[in-house]
């Protein structure tokens, strides 16, 4: 078993140093590599297969609800993307140009997306017309560039994955809807895919997205006590639609502008499922997200029995829609056991010849680490409940992380010895004001004001005024 | 019906001016609308619908045949990109580059990628060790950025969406296969999606791509009697390898280059879609690739039992997965028929008080424009018989249209009177000396080199040297 325990050693144990976990492991499970530009990754299949899985769950939820996929363009010319004032102001510093192709230099410099809103709201103004084309509910698929200076993989990129939802609505109830409807489905994900127990609610003026009146969010708590911003959801009121002039004519002949909404998630999800669940041995894997669910491992695999036994289980999880995986390389049972655990697989299936004379199997599963003999010919219809436990499991695990590291402060000493700790900590402050000195005392931020509003003090803690609001502040990513 | 006259009026005939049919079509069916940057398009709902049928067909393909999905990042250094000598040659004057960002100028160029051989290449040098693993058949579904001088929606444009194989083999027999293999998946999406007959072959040395030693190609022919290449594959050998220096251990511990492979369609069969079936009244779109396959439209629709029988077989339909839209809007019946003729949703379902008593509705279909009564309770089963033989009439036409147009040249005349007249022409020709001189005097250039080889003539006819090869000549796209 040398193999095993040389594999396992080269990931640093997360109590020792979590930033070196967690990039150790984005790397030897083969999730990403460098490329030779900084702050671009290469996705590699095991990484991108997670993203497709996240893909297909949200697309379908997106269609299911009405909304239709596009494709902008890649560039934004420099002069339409200045037509927002505080859009531009938050991006422009973070933007990549094109200024010159192989033959001649460009009159006008070309913004890589950062963000679409200037592009749909230039073909919103051009395609709505009536109320009779609202609302227009437009989602997009594709990468983005912000020039980052400092970089992690799949948390922080200059280039990243994404999809962006872009609507247009007649009036601003529905558009407000929108956004919390859209939010739920993040929500939902988290819940049902990704195992993670999202904490959703509005943001603070300071912290919301540019150009929006409210952004909504969902965060995920991670081990090391800080949270992650994972997805967030804005109204825009009609500002980009006055900024761009998207008009229509309601039912009685009246000229009105629209009410926009936009929102987000991104590969990040990808490092929130790592850091959430994975362990010292490597990641681990939510079965439903997972590009692999099961892997088959034969014992002595070349003998016959094994090797069919083993051919035909594969295929009959296969038939039933199960991404499953027949390791039969010659590496040993021992490499391979650490291989799959490190890529957080969540059931591996052990064919070994004795075992098989009983018509048996070892089932391990990765997340407890258990290991069981099951019948072979019941493997396949128990795994839909075995799935169903694992997830409960994990996301059970991690919410039980969210809620004993969530506290109520009522003192600002308490409150910046929780925030040391790590965790989320909820206080009730004046304002603005009390946001800053948060942040310049303990470089935690507000992360949500959630939707369900107590006031814990009357008074803020921090400014010693009246309390307007209960925020969840923490140090984030 | 003076809607339906004022909306077929607006697009002009082919007859009169091909290409300006095909843009009016582009816009008008909502395929497409042009961006602030020339070249640039926006994919709108209903023509990125085309192209998700298309990757959902692909991608399915690709899996089943051990592919792989990544993501390399959107930019290469300058340096980088100049390291495979015919490569950079052939893409050099197209690229784009970023040379600045909102806060600093770059120290080196970043090309956005016109493809990706050389992020594969480098990726592979890093990770391919050992013959255990090989092949690595990686796909990304991305855009690139070409700057192209004239564009065209869909056929030519300065971005376009497409997918991108790269894989490298151990031997030279795996990797040939590899692109006759994917060369066979792109024929049977043409045979069985897009209903469109594509010729395939090999390219001549002229037609290939920049660094490969062999091009294969998918070839559709056009009403206008233009060839379209549609999609190729590449086998570059080991010059890459070379260059990036991609080298594995063999079982005889030997090191040796990798063989390596690329491959690609693009939006561009969005383009052959459109030309190869559309008519005067607007799109034919291919029953399994079309967005919407059955359009509903109530005739009275404000009538309690139209609207109940209308909104049943929507949803019994959908049940059983046909893409259906019912447009119970305030527009006239007229307006709409013409609308979803224009769109070319290849069945229409008129739901009519009277019909209804009979309990039997209208089914039109758009290619043939025939309508007929139907009992309503036997649309849902006769729907799958329907579609296919829809799918094969209209790939009947197209190859029809591809048969009547391809001819055999013996003499130079008649070779340039039948290049004229436009289709495809058959002549063995002695080498690059005619070639050339075939393209200088008709401006018809070399599409494929059939598999099935038989000289027509012993001599050319071009340079009246001995005939080496018999080759497919059209002007093209």
């Amino acid at each position: 078993m040398n193999n095993t325990q040389k594999r396992v050693e080269s990931i640093t144990a997360r109590d020792v140093d979590f930033a070196q976990w967690y990039t150790d492991l984005c790397l030897k499970a083969e999730l990403m590599d460098y490329s030779e530009v900084k702050g671009f990754i290469i996705y590699r299949p095991y990484g991108y297969a997670i993203w497709e899985n996240i893909m297909f769950y949200l697309d379908r939820e997106f269609k299911l609800t009405g909304h239709e996929n596009v494709y902008m363009p890649l560039v934004i010319p420099e002069s339409l993307f200045q037509k927002e004032k505080d859009h531009v102001e938050g991006f422009a510093p973070e933007t990549a140009m094109i200024t010159t192709t192989g033959i001649e230099e460009l009159t006008e410099r070309l913004i890589i997306r950062p963000t679409s809103e200037v592009l749909f709201g230039t073909h919103y103004a051009k395609v709505v017309n009536s109320y009779r084309d609202l609302p227009k509910l437009y989602n997009q698929w594709c990468s983005v560039v912000r020039w980052e200076k400092t970089t992690r993989p799949f948390l922080r990129g200059k280039e990243f994955l994404w999809q962006e939802g872009h609507t247009v609505h007649a009036d601003e109830a529905e558009a407000r809807a929108e956004t919390l409807g859209i939010l739920e489905i993040y929500r939902r994900l988290g819940e049902e895919l990704l195992a993670i127990p999202f904490v959703t609610g509005r943001k603070t003026e300071r912290e919301k997205f540019a150009g929006a009146i409210e952004t909504y969010s969902i965060e995920a708590l991670m081990p090391d006590g800080q949270a992650l911003q994972s997805g967030t959801t804005h109204y825009f009121g009609q500002g980009f639609a006055k900024a761009f002039d998207i008009k229509f004519q309601d039912e009685n002949n009246q000229l009105q502008h629209v009410h926009q909404t936009s929102w987000g998630v991104s590969t990040r999800l990808i490092g929130a499922v790592i850091m959430v669940h994975g362990d010292d041995e490597g990641l681990i894997m939510p079965p439903y997200v997972a590009p692999v669910q099961v892997v088959i491992i034969p014992i002595q695999g070349q003998r016959d029995n094994v090797k069919k036994a083993a051919v035909d289980l594969r295929d009959k999880l296969r038939g039933q829609g199960v991404r499953v995986t027949l390791d039969d390389t010659n590496k040993t049972p021992g490499w391979k056991f650490s291989e799959y655990e490190m890529k957080g697989v969540p059931v591996r299936i052990e064919l070994g010849p004795r075992d098989l004379e009983k018509g048996e199997v070892v089932l391990f599963t990765r997340h407890d680490r258990m290991k069981r003999s099951v019948a072979l010919d019941d493997v396949a219809s128990m795994l839909p409940d075995l799935f169903k436990t694992i997830h409960q499991d994990i996301y059970q695990k991690a919410l039980d992380h969210v809620r004993s590291n969530t506290y109520e402060a009522t003192d600002y000493d308490t409150f910046k010895a929780l925030i040391k700790k790590g965790g989320y900590v909820a206080v009730s402050i004046s304002g603005e004001e009390a946001e800053i000195k948060i942040k310049e005392d303990t470089s935690a931020t507000a992360r949500v004001i959630p939707f369900d509003q107590t006031l814990i003090t009357k008074t803020c803690p921090v400014t010693g005024k009246p309390a307007t609001q209960t925020v969840w502040f923490a140090r984030a990513y």
